[in-house]
C-alpha cells in the first residue's frame, strides 16, 4: 500500500520555499478523489493544497466507506482554516461516485483492493507453496492477484470517468501502479492517465547524501540529482545521474567499495531493528555491482523482481530486509485514524507544512502556470523504444500545459533488458487476465514471475488456490454509482 | 542564408531579464564556431554569451576565409571588454579546423555551403523551367543542390569532429537544416547532434500579439505561448497552443475572419514595401484554413513546401511574399561588414544587449545549470511515431544535463501528414545522394519535390544543368585539416 | 472499372492444364457474389469454377439490379451443364445482401460505385481545370471522389458480412482497390480480407516476353517469373525479377536502349489506333531509367501517380497512351450484355476455358488443398517494414490453409519511396475522409495528389464542385438489408 | 549437438517419391561445408545429394581435422559411385578454409564448439549448484557458455565467407541455434543466412499420428499438416495446425484426456528404457494445458525453456524424460565412425536413401527451380512484430529464387510471449557478450536463464568458474585460414 510506504519514507522535505507565481489570479479547480476515506495520500494532498497560493476550488471526496470520507471532508475543512494556510479550498464527501466525478478538473485514484485480509490470504497461500513476499503489492503471486481485484475496479472506474469527467486529468496512486494505470489507459483510452509514485525520489536522496559525503558539497535538493530514469514502477532504474555535471557513478562505486558498506546480515540484527522498513540497500548495491545499472527503488520492492532473493526467511534477512507483516499494517492504519481525531478534536497540535511530494507542481505544470520534467507512469510511446509500445513504463516527462509528453528515454540497457521487459509482459498479461477473466492468462503470469521456481503442477494449484480465496471475478467492472 | 534572416527578422528581445544563479561558480567551457567569420549568428552568440555570468572560457573560430574569422576574433574580444560585459572569454581565430575542434565543449556550424554565386545559379536555372524559389536555401531544386554541396563539407565536419572533440555537443545553423543536422548523425552517430532554428518563435510571437489582441492581456513573452511543435524545420507545425491555459486555435479563427485579414495581394503593392521580407501570413493562414493546423515559419519558407502557391511571379504577390534576389543578399553582408569596422573602430556606438536567441539558455541546461524544454531539430527516436526513425524532424525537447531528450510530440495529424512526410522522405534521400554522390537519387528527390511539376525529361534536364553548374561532387568528405 | 479491363488485357492463358488433386474429395462451399449482375469479373468466375473439379457448391449472386443478377445466375447455370464443365455448382441470385452472405465460405465484391455517369463527372471537373485522367478510377481527383462513394458502400458491406459471414474469406476486385480493401479492414478488422488484381501479371508477362527474346529461351509462363513485388495496387513495383536463376533488369536494360523503343509519340499515331488501351510501356521505361525499378502496372495507371505526364492531352499522347472516355465504358458494357445474351439464348457458341486469372487457385490454397504464393492487397503487417502498418500494400503472400500470410518484401528502396509513400498516406487519408465524412481531409487528399498542381484555393474550388456533383455522403453507412 | 539428435529421431522419410523437374538441365553448384569431418549431418547431406538429379558440382569438406574431413570426402565419393546414385558430385577435403570457401554457392555449417569434455565441463559445474541440463546444447547456464565458445568462433567463419563466398547461402545446424545464426548477421550483415532444425518435423510428425488416430485417415506426410509456426528455435510454437481444412487442436486435447496419456512417470520406467531420448510429450502436454498453445520440440528441450521441469533427477524423470550423458554421445560418435568405416571397406552394406529432411529442396527453391514454404530461422524483420527487429527467430518462410523470405507469423500469443521473449532478449545478449568479450553481459545472461533460480551471488560464482572452465576468449575472432 503506497499510501502507508508514503508516510514512512524519509521524503525530504527541506526543498527550498515554492516559488509561486503572483502575477495570475489562482486557478480554480476541481478535484475528485477516489479513495478519499484514505489517511495515507489523501492527506499529503490537503497539506499541500493547503499551502498553495495558485489553486482554489473544491476537493470531493468519495469511498467506499462513506463515513471514512465524511471523516476526511471534515478534516480538510479544518484545516483550511489553519492560521499558516494560504488557499481557498472546500472539502465534501459524497456518496455517489457520479456526483463526486461531474466535471472534475482532476481525478486522483488512491484506494485499497479489497480488504487487508484479502492481502493477508494473497501472501499467505504462496508462503506454504515456499514463495516468500516482502510487500506483496505489485509482482510475485500476492500482486498478480492484487491486480486482478483492482483492474477490475478501475475498468469501472474509467468507464465512469470518461463518463462524467472526460477531459479531466487522472492521476493513480494505487499499487500494483502498473496494472491499475494501464487499465485506465485500456478501458479509456481517451483518458488523460497517469501514474506517480515517489520511490525514485529516495535514490535521489541516496545520491544527495553521496554528493554530501564524497564531494563535499552541501547536501543538494533531490531534485538537483539529474537523472535518466526507465523501467516500470517498483523496478525503475536511474540509468545516469549526474549533480552540476558530475557523473554519480563512479561515487556509487566508492560507496560499495568500503568496507562494511556491502556485507551479509544476519536475520538477529535485522529483527533486532524492528523496523520492516529496515534497508540497507544490499540488493541495490548487488544489482548494480553485477549488471552495472543503478536501481532506483526500495530493497523490499526490489528483491520481489528478481529471482534468487527470498528462498527462505534467513535469506532474506541476510540482504537486510525483512518481510512485511499484514498485522502491522493494520496497526499503523489504526494509528493514524487515531492521530487524525486528536488532532481534529485540538487534542494535538496540527502542523500545515509541505510533504515534499510533487502532485501540486504537477497540477501546476498541467494547468499551464510553469513547466516541470520528473518522472512519471505513463503509456509507452515511444520513450523507451525496446519495451512494447502501450505498456505502462516509468521515465522522465515534461509536464506542459494540459500534457504530460514523455521525453526519449533511449532504449533499456542491454543487460538488464532482460530483468525488466520480463515484468512488462507480465504486467500487460494480468491486466488482460483480469479484464478477460482470463484464468489461463492469469496463471500464465504467475508461472513467468521470478518469484514462481515451483514445479508446474504446483503453480497450478497454488494458483487455483489464491483465485477462490479472492473473489476478484465477483467485482462488476461496470461504473460504481 | 539563416544568419542573414536572424537578423531581419523582429525577434523579441524584450524577455524579462535573465535569472543568473549565483549559487554556483561559472562553468568554464570551450567554444569552436565553424564559419567563424560569419557576420550574423556568430555575432549574437558574442554578444549573448557577453551578458552570461554563468559561463567563462573561450571561442575559437574557424573560417575558410581565415581573414574573416581574424576579424570576429578582434571584434569579440573587443566587446569583452566593453562595460556592460559581466563575462570573461577570450576569442580566437584557428588556422586549421584541428586546432579549432581539440576538446571542444560546444561546436556551433555557421556556414555558407558554397558561394552566394552558387546560390544564384541554384535559382537561376530552376527559374528558366519555370520554378520559382522566394529563398532557395531548404527544399525545391535549389535546395537539394545546395544541400548536395552542404552534405559532403558537413561529412567532413562530422568526423573531423567525431575525432577531436568526441564529447562536443554539436550545434547547427546552416540551412538547409534538416539535411546538414542529419549529416551529421549520419556519418558520426556516436556524437551529439542539435539544429536550432528560431523560425517558430516567430509565430509564437504572432501568438503573443493575437493574445494582446483579443484576451486583452498585455502581451507576454513568447515563452508563455505553449505549443505542440512537429514536422521538419521552415514546415513546423504548431498543432496546439495556449496561453495561461487558454486554447489560442479559436483566436486564430477569429482573426483570420476579420475582414481585410485574407484577401490577394497586387504585385506593386508588394514591390513596393521594398521589404523581400514581406509577410502578412497569407499561406500560413491559408493553410491554417484548408487543412485545420497552423504551420509555424514565414511564409516565404512554406511557399516553398507545398505545391501551387510559385507558379509566376504575379501568383507569388497575390499570397503577399516576393522572391529574395541573390544580390540583395550580398548587399546585406556588406553593410554589416561595414557596420561592424566602424563599431571596432570606435566610429558607431557598441550597445551589448540579449539577442532574444536560445543559445546561452540551452549551453546553460547541457552543463545541469537549469532545464529548458524548447523546439529543437534531432533525429526522430519515437517523438514522432508517424514519420521514420532517423530522419531529423523538429519537435520540442527536453534540455538537461548532457541530454537532450525529445518529447513525445505524438503522430502528425491526419490531414497534415502527407504534406510533412513527403519531405521526410525527400530530405532522407537527398542526404544518401550526397554522401554516396548518387546522381540518380539526386534526380529521385527533385522529381519528388512539391516544386517539380514539369514533364520527367524535362525535370531530368534541368536537373543535370544544375548539377553541372555546381561542383558538390568535387568537394571532398575527407575532413578540413 | 476493373471488369472491363480484365476483358480486355491479354491474359495469357496458356498455362500448362490445371494438375488438380484427385486423392481428396472436392470440398464444398459457399460464394457470395456482391455486384453479381456484372458482365466482368462475375464472368471470369463462371468459367473458371466450371472447370475445377476440386470445389462444388453453390453461387449466390447480388446486385443492386436484381434482373442483372437473374440474369447472371441463369447464364452460371447454362455454364454448368456445358459439356466440358467437371465441377457441380448451383447458380442462384439473391434479392437481399443478407440471404446472399449467410455462411457464406467466400464474398466476392465488383461492383460499380455509382453510375457511369457518376464517373463521367469525377473526370470533367477536373478536366476544367487542366487535370486529366487517363483511367479516373484508382486516385487523381476523379479517384479519391469514387474512394469517396465507394468507402460507404463498404462500410455497409463490411458490417454485414461482419455479421452475416464471420469467418468468410472477402476477396475484393472492385476500384479503388486499396481505398475499397482498407474500408472492409478497418470497419471489420476481425474479417479476412484481401484485395486481388491481375496488373502484375501483365508486367511479367512482358517481361516473359523479354525471356524468349533475349534468352533464347520458350516463353515461359508468367508464373515462372520470380519477382519481388512492392507497392500499393497500379503502382506495384517489381523490385527484382528472375527466371531461372537469371537476373532479368539488364535485360529490360538492353530492351530499353535498342533503337526505337523508347521515343516521343505522335497525337495522330496514339489515335490512329482507335485503342484506348494503346500502352507502349514509355512510361513504364521512363520510370525504369530514372528510378532504377519496374513498376508493374498499365502505362494508363502509372500517368496518374506520377506528377508531369498529364499536362495536356499532346502530352498524354506524348508518352503512347490517350484518354479512356466514359462513353466508350457504356458502350463496351452493351456489347458483353449482348453477347451473354446470344450465348445464353444458343445464337453464339459457349468456350468454356480458364481465364488464366488466379481466383480459383487462391480458393484452393485457402482451403487447405495446397500452396500458393501470389502477389495480394492486404494490410501492411511489416511485409514493408518503411510504409505505414495497417495501410493496404501489394507484394508477394503465401496462401497456406485459411492463412494469407504475406512476405517479408523489405523496405521500399529509397529513390521510389517518395513516390510510393506519398499515395499510401493519401489514401489512409480518404478512406478517413469517407468514413467520417469529413471534407476537409477529402481535401487534404486532393490538394495532395500529384496530378493537382494547381493554386490552393482553385483546388478547394474545384473540390468543392466535385463534392456536390456526387453524393458521396448521402450513401448509408448501415449494412444493406 | 543437432548432428547426433538427428540421426536419432525418427525422422519421416516414407515422403512420396521427389518430383524433379526434367525440363531444366541440372544446375551446377559449389558447396563448402564446414565441420565437414562430422558423421551427422555432413551423411545426411551426402546422401539427399546422391539422390537429386537436378544439381551437380563439388562438395568441399573443411574441417579443424583435417584427417575426419579427409575420411568423409572419400565415403562421398564412394557414395557417388553407388549404383543407385543419380548425381554428379565430387567430393574433396580442403586444408584452409579460404580454399573451401572460393565461390562457393552455399556455405554449411555443423561444428562441435570445442570438444565433448568441454561440454562435459558445461553440465557438471552447474550440477553442483543444483542445476540439470538434459541436453545443454542451447540455453541453461551449459548452452549460454557454449554460445561463448561458438560465437567467437562464428565471428571468424562470418568474416571468412563475407571475404570469400559472400553471395553464398550460409546454412546453420550447429547449436545453439539461434546465437551461432544471430553472429553470422551479426557480424556480417550483407551475407545470406539461415538456420535449419527439424525439431518442428517431429511435432508434425506427432500430429500426422493424431490424424491417422482421430480422424480415420491413412497418416499423412508431415508435410501435409499446415502449420502457423513461432518463437526460437527449440522453443517454437505450432500456434494453429490444421489438416485439409481440419482444425487439429481439439484432436490434441482429445488425445492428452484420454487415461493413461499423461501422468507422473517413475524413475525406475525411465531408466528402464535405456533410451536418452525418451519422450512421452509430457512436456508438451502440459505446456498445451497451461498455456493453450503446442510447444513444437522434444521434451528434452522444453525442459530446459521454462523454470520448473528440473529441481532434481527424480523431477526430470517425473516428466518421463532423462539427462543425456556425455559418455553418451562419446560412444555414438565412435560408433558411426566404425560404421562408416565398415561400409567405406565394403563390410558393410550401402542403402543410398533419402534423409526426409530438407536441405536439397531448399537449396532447388534458391535456384529458382521450384517455390517452398518451410519453417527456417532468419532475423526478424517484422514476422513476429512483437519480438525485437533483428532477434533470430524461427516461423515458415518462403523459399524463391535465391530469397528466403520470412511470412507475417503475426504476433507471439500473450500467454507464451512472456516464455518466449525471455530467451529472445537472453540469446540476443549472449551474442553480445561473446563478441565484446563481457564477463558481466555472460553473467546477466546466466542470472536470467529459467533454470538458474540460486540467490546471486552464487550465480556469480558458478559463472565464474564455468568460464575459467572453458576458454571461449581465448578464440579468435579473425577469419581462420
Amino acid at each position: 500500500m503506497a499510501v502507508q510506504r508514503a508516510l514512512e519514507q524519509k521524503v525530504d522535505n527541506t526543498a527550498p520555499a515554492q516559488q509561486y507565481r503572483t502575477d495570475l489570479p489562482p486557478t480554480p479547480i476541481k478535484i475528485c478523489y477516489i479513495g478519499g476515506g484514505s489517511v495515507g495520500w489523501a492527506h499529503i494532498l490537503m497539506y499541500d493544497l493547503a499551502l498553495c497560493p495558485e489553486l482554489t476550488g473544491e476537493v470531493r471526496l468519495y469511498d467506499i466507506d462513506y463515513r471514512r470520507a465524511e471523516r476526511n471532508a471534515a478534516f480538510g475543512n479544518i484545516l483550511q482554516s489553519h492560521p499558516s494556510t494560504v488557499s481557498k479550498f472546500k472539502y465534501r464527501a459524497v456518496k455517489t461516485l457520479t456526483s463526486g466525478l461531474k466535471d472534475a478538473d482532476f481525478v486522483f485514484l488512491s484506494i485499497t483492493p479489497g480488504s487487508l485480509d484479502d492481502m493477508a490470504r494473497d501472501i499467505a497461500i504462496p508462503a506454504r507453496f515456499g514463495i516468500l513476499h516482502p510487500v506483496g503489492d505489485t509482482v510475485g503471486p500476492a500482486g498478480h492477484v492484487r491486480a486482478l481485484r483492482c483492474c477490475r475496479l478501475y475498468a469501472g472506474f474509467a468507464k465512469a470517468i470518461a463518463e462524467h469527467a472526460p477531459k479531466a486529468w487522472v492521476i493513480n496512486y494505487t499499487n500494483p501502479m502498473t496494472a491499475c494505470t494501464r487499465t485506465l489507459t485500456k478501458v479509456a483510452p481517451s483518458l488523460k492517465v497517469m501514474g506517480c509514485c515517489h520511490e525514485v525520489f529516495g535514490t535521489q536522496n541516496l545520491l544527495a547524501q553521496l554528493v554530501e559525503k564524497y564531494l563535499g558539497a552541501p547536501k543538494p535538493h533531490r531534485s538537483e540529482i539529474k537523472c535518466d530514469v526507465t523501467g516500470v514502477n517498483h523496478f525503475t532504474w536511474i540509468t545516469r545521474a549526474t549533480w552540476n555535471g558530475h557523473d554519480l557513478y563512479p561515487i556509487v562505486q566508492k560507496h560499495i567499495d568500503e568496507p562494511g558498506v556491502v556485507r551479509p546480515y544476519k536475520t538477529k540484527e535485522v529483527l533486532a531493528t524492528n523496523n520492516v522498513f529496515h534497508n540497507k540497500h544490499q540488493i541495490t548495491f548487488e544489482l548494480f555491482k553485477r549488471f552495472g545499472y543503478l536501481p532506483a527503488a526500495g530493497d523490499r520492492h526490489l528483491a520481489e523482481f528478481v529471482t534468487g532473493f527470498l528462498k527462505n526467511e534467513d535469506e532474506v534477512h541476510r540482504w537486510a530486509i525483512a518481510l512485511t507483516p499484514v498485522a502491522w499494517r493494520k496497526q499503523k492504519v489504526l494509528e493514524r485514524i487515531r492521530t487524525m481525531k486528536q488532532r481534529a478534536a485540538g487534542k494535538a497540535a496540527i502542523e500545515v507544512k509541505h510533504s515534499g511530494e510533487e502532485g501540486i507542481d504537477q497540477i501546476l505544470a498541467l494547468l499551464g502556470r510553469r513547466a516541470l520534467i520528473t518522472n512519471v507512469n505513463v503509456e509507452n510511446q515511444g520513450q523507451i523504444p525496446n519495451l512494447p509500445l502501450g505498456a505502462v513504463v516509468e521515465t522522465n516527462a515534461a509536464f506542459l500545459s494540459d500534457r504530460v509528453q514523455p521525453v526519449s528515454a533511449g532504449p533499456v540497457p542491454a543487460p538488464i533488458l532482460g530483468l525488466v521487459s520480463r515484468h512488462v509482459y507480465n504486467q500487460e498479461l494480468i491486466v488482460e487476465a483480469a479484464l478477460e477473466a482470463d484464468e489461463q492468462k492469469a496463471f500464465a503470469t504467475i508461472a513467468n514471475d521470478p518469484l514462481v521456481t515451483i514445479p508446474m503442477d504446483n503453480a497450478w494449484k497454488m494458483t487455483q488456490q489464491m483465485l477462490a480465496a479472492t473473489k476478484p471475478w465477483s467485482y462488476s467492472t461496470n461504473a460504481p454509482r
